[in-house]
């Protein structure tokens, strides 16, 4: 396989890179195959040669996204130890994720998340999946650290993936509400706070 | 000052009681004049002639939220004594206002914080401004239960407002997206346990 991308793999990598930065922004819909035109200088059936609908071009816009998480997040935490640090690592990065703006606004498939939650479709599923693909590995890498004896086996290791979850989600709103690079301090706090309660023998 | 409501008093509500509902579902920017007017049996003229533009509608629809969420949570919460009680009434209210879901999506003002959180204008400015005051009121809550010794003295009152509140909204979202009721248990055990931890000589 040539490790050259085609001119057209090219254009469209540029495309989809350009729709995910606007989505982070303003979310999947605010992206229209005119507006990424317009912005690209490209002519709309150019731009349709790529992607045939909407809904193609934000289902890219979601795998961009869950990529871009996987090569930001997790893989950098694999190099953290198996364990209580690895979970950690994890809580970290997806904060770091948000902070260091990787997408200007965050990250499509979070905002995504929200925004087609309650709106049955393609997009919807998708980001189902990668959403629970996500709970899932957090889940497991807290499951090690319960079976390591680092963390309290009592608690519901999904639950807890929510949780943490919930508070790398909630910063990044509150930053880009705000303005407000505090809020990331705020979640990493609340984080290592949660974890180290749950140490057993503390 | 009449207690009865004139026509087009009337029909605004209606207008902007509808456009609430879509809104949760979709978002802000999925509510369109010339969707709503299709969905009420009305012109668009007539919907324009309550509705000037699309913002302000937007901004109606907010105004809708922040009212109909001081009704479902802060008045009921008043109930409850000052101190740990009024914070856990708080936090209560917040997931039970999503989990009945009083808006059919969970909340406008919510999904448009997300939506909104990195868009300049009116309609971001506006709820960065209710956002703000939700934090204060839970986060005076949360000082009078330290000034009652109720709550560790120690901890940042906005800070913990700022966890809690990410937890009621996570807890929306993945309701919505996985269809599982159980994400509401989950926000709550987890406010639960975060305030226990943080009461004084346990």
């Amino acid at each position: 396989m040539s490790t050259v991308a085609s001119k057209g793999e090219r254009t469209r990598r540029t495309i989809v890179r350009r729709a995910a930065d606007l989505a982070s922004i303003g979310g999947l819909e605010a992206v229209t195959i005119g507006g990424l035109a317009d912005g690209l200088g490209m002519s709309k059936s150019g731009l349709f040669a790529h992607f045939g609908s909407k809904e193609e071009l934000q289902l890219a816009v979601v795998e961009e996204a869950a990529q871009t998480f996987v090569r930001e997040v997790v893989v950098p935490a694999r190099s953290a130890p198996r364990g209580i640090a690895r979970v950690w690592a994890l809580c970290d990065r997806s904060v770091s994720y948000f902070e260091r703006q990787v997408f200007p606004g965050g990250c499509p498939m979070y905002t995504g998340s929200v925004e087609f939650k309650s709106r049955p479709g393609a997009v919807r599923d998708r980001i189902r999946e990668l959403r629970d693909e996500w709970y899932s590995y957090l889940g497991h890498a807290i499951e090690s650290a319960q079976e390591l004896g680092e963390l309290d086996r009592g608690v519901d290791a999904r639950g807890l993936a929510f949780e943490l979850d919930a508070l790398a989600l909630s910063a990044n709103v509150h930053f880009q509400l705000f303005d407000d690079r505090s809020y990331f301090a705020a979640a990493r706090n609340a984080m290592r706070q949660r974890l180290d309660v749950l140490r057993p023998g503390r």
